[in-house]
């Protein structure tokens, strides 16, 4: 294949390296100057095709790439917009295909979760049928850890350690007060499906009796009669009760707890918030004083306290995959593979991305603990290795040194296009 | 005097560094071992003083002890209990006097807040007017950062430089987001009467148009008209809005606005959470999407992104604390003197007891812009240098590795007491 520019975009919720994935793939398409032009980035992910609203990547200096790894958020800005399905939206796919000739795009690198996984089949199968050559590569990344085949997500490891770390700094701060005020905290991390940041909150738990001490997956019916007696249990038997909570957590039939309780002065559901519910529940039931803290973005832009594999795995793939492309292997992602938890050694392997496309991977029950309410010495060792390893970005003033980029407009060349 | 053993207490809210005194303050006494014999702990607070439950840091290693440095939390336990005036409880002031007889107790050494300086005040007075030999030093600590006479508090610096991070990373998510998804983003921050913490995350803004957009004081009336026109310019002009507010934020009648508006399903007052609030206005009145974080104990114990002069500056009010006791300097408290903003020179002086007990400091108007809603260059100059520095605990396994003492009790001698 001649020389073609590339096309990288982010989908999605953004994490805390996924702009490390970023910083890989400009970096190494650089390097293959003679199979790859320019980087296009797509401004606010995939809608940056489809309204041609381009960045040209090659006016950062190579200093702003570099700091791009220890940068989070998403430096071009994501989306949530998924492209439906080839007969529905026949004029979006048609439409990227025209955007990508315009520019001399060959190279189409998708970087998010399984919709995104989805989409870059489904534009790779499109290009084939229209007979333009376009080689499609998906990048992975999730907080959710929730993707097929690759052994964990880009994201994840860093929001990991900083649910764990979090947790057991808030424990010894709750073991100190609990003598006369608050004696049981909760956390609220994110998962709406899976309980894989939840299952992370349970590696600060060295010992039996440190926090946490409860640990609330999605993957578990909420049961109130047995959550409120392990609270108290707890409480006797070690002083204070330190607990990390999904927001997914659900009862019984099927309902989101967090949509179960609370309403505002005006009886609207109070969207949100599953922790300030079980401290209320605490409460009224237990007498106790409580603390509740709901990370939310915080957990997922937390790069101060990036995991250093994350970070290595995140620039992994982002590397990979242009190595992919400029082979040009289509229709693929690169995943990683672990290959020993001890000592932890992994891999960059390759997966189809119709496998990864919409699946969703779950926490397998043996992760968790017959109680429901722990992890199991099995999901230990899983989690254990994504966690290894500071990451420190740079600092200015006391504060993490982020960079911003110019992110310079390609002139358009197309009419405008209505998403 | 002769050689004396010494007694110390961890008092109110704990801090990130307040065990990095704590670890000054059993160093320094061991250096100090023809003055001071053994540092006996107060096991929860005062209380352990009050109920004979004292803790013998003897038998803690250097090891042990110089790991306090780093780690967060109170190790002996605190406690929010206050002793009130001498005529209304003098049977607990005999009975502190008398623990300190029967433990040759001789220095009491009392690291908190205003309430803790007055404390230290009046068992000072006690003890002087029973004719006991008593050295009594307050150590200053609080993450409110509103003690009186100290230019700062220490714990104060590295909760800010945990807020200031915390919503620069979390400004970087949202901005990737607010094409089709979040746009407005609110951070709850401790702070029920000063706005000290609120304005430390306005430390994170470097240039106009960067996070945090809004800061919202409890010395600034809630004007919810106002607030939601300004959301709405600045989504207009920069696509997004990062949101700093205190807990403490008021409605212009003087209620806390977080207890103003959401009612759980029985039409209870929901109890904290002034975040969830303002999301459910912006989503009402604007329309627009949002996420919310409520950091709570979370940004009061994150030791692993504690700053640097905030641990120098807790550890010197420790050391300070303890030869002042050795000097038989009685009714005093070590604080932190400021000898030029920039560069940043600071020194430790002394103040009496008595002018920072119950006092409280404000942040100045002028510390606030005009608006309400940010911070001025002059306030700027004066947070600045608190957070600077890093000061990362050691890891292990991918973790902090903080430490867990073995408190031992020492002997009773007295009948039981009770508080």
């Amino acid at each position: 294949m001649a020389r073609k520019n590339a096309f990288y975009a982010q989908s999605g919720g953004v994490t805390a390296t996924i702009n490390t994935t970023a910083c890989a793939v400009i970096e190494t398409a650089r390097k293959h100057g003679n199979r790859i032009g320019k980087v296009y980035a797509g401004r606010d992910g995939i809608i940056g095709a489809l309204t041609e609203d381009l960045i040209d990547t090659s006016k950062e200096p190579a200093a702003a790439i570099r700091a791009l790894r220890h940068t989070p958020g998403g430096a071009f800005g994501s989306c949530r917009y998924k492209l439906k399905g080839l007969e529905e939206s026949r004029a979006q796919y048609e439409r990227l295909i025209e955007v990508f000739r315009a520019h001399d795009i060959g190279y189409f690198l998708y970087n998010g979760g399984n919709d995104s996984a989805d989409t870059s089949y489904k534009v790779s199968q499109f290009a084939q049928k229209l007979g333009y050559p376009l080689v499609c590569v998906g990048i992975p990344k999730t907080v959710d850890n929730d993707l097929a085949i690759t052994d964990c997500c880009p994201g994840f490891g860093s929001v990991a350690k900083y649910v764990a770390t979090s947790i057991r700094e808030a424990g010894y701060d709750v073991a100190s007060m609990a003598r006369t005020s608050t004696r049981v905290f909760i956390l609220e991390v994110m998962g709406r499906h899976a309980g894989w940041i939840t299952a992370a909150c349970g590696l600060a738990q060295d010992k039996d009796g440190e926090a946490p001490h409860i640990l609330l997956f999605p993957e578990i019916p909420f049961d109130q009669d047995r959550f409120l007696a392990r609270v108290d249990e707890i409480i006797r038997k070690h002083g204070y009760c330190a607990i990390g909570v999904s927001e997914g957590v659900r009862t019984p039939d099927g309902k989101f707890l967090s949509e179960s309780g609370l309403r505002d002065a005006f009886g609207h559901a109070q969207l949100g918030g599953v922790a300030p519910l079980l401290a209320q529940l605490v409460k009224d039931k237990l007498k106790q004083k409580y603390h509740w803290a709901v990370a939310d973005y915080l957990q997922r832009s937390a790069r101060h306290i990036a995991s250093k594999t994350d970070a290595l795995q995140s620039y992994a793939v982002g590397k990979a995959a242009v190595e992919l492309a400029v082979k040009g292997r289509s229709g693929v992602m690169p995943i990683i593979v672990r290959k020993s938890s001890r000592p932890y050694r992994w891999a960059i392997g390759v997966a189809e991305l119709k496998d990864i496309a919409n699946a969703e991977k779950m926490m397998p029950r043996d992760y968790i603990t017959a109680d429901g309410f722990h992890i199991t010495a099995k999901c230990r060792e899983y989690l254990a290795p994504l966690v290894q390893g500071e990451d420190y970005p740079p600092y200015q003033n006391g504060l993490p040194a982020y960079v911003k980029l110019k992110n310079a407009a390609v002139p358009r060349k197309l009419a405008a296009f209505k998403i």
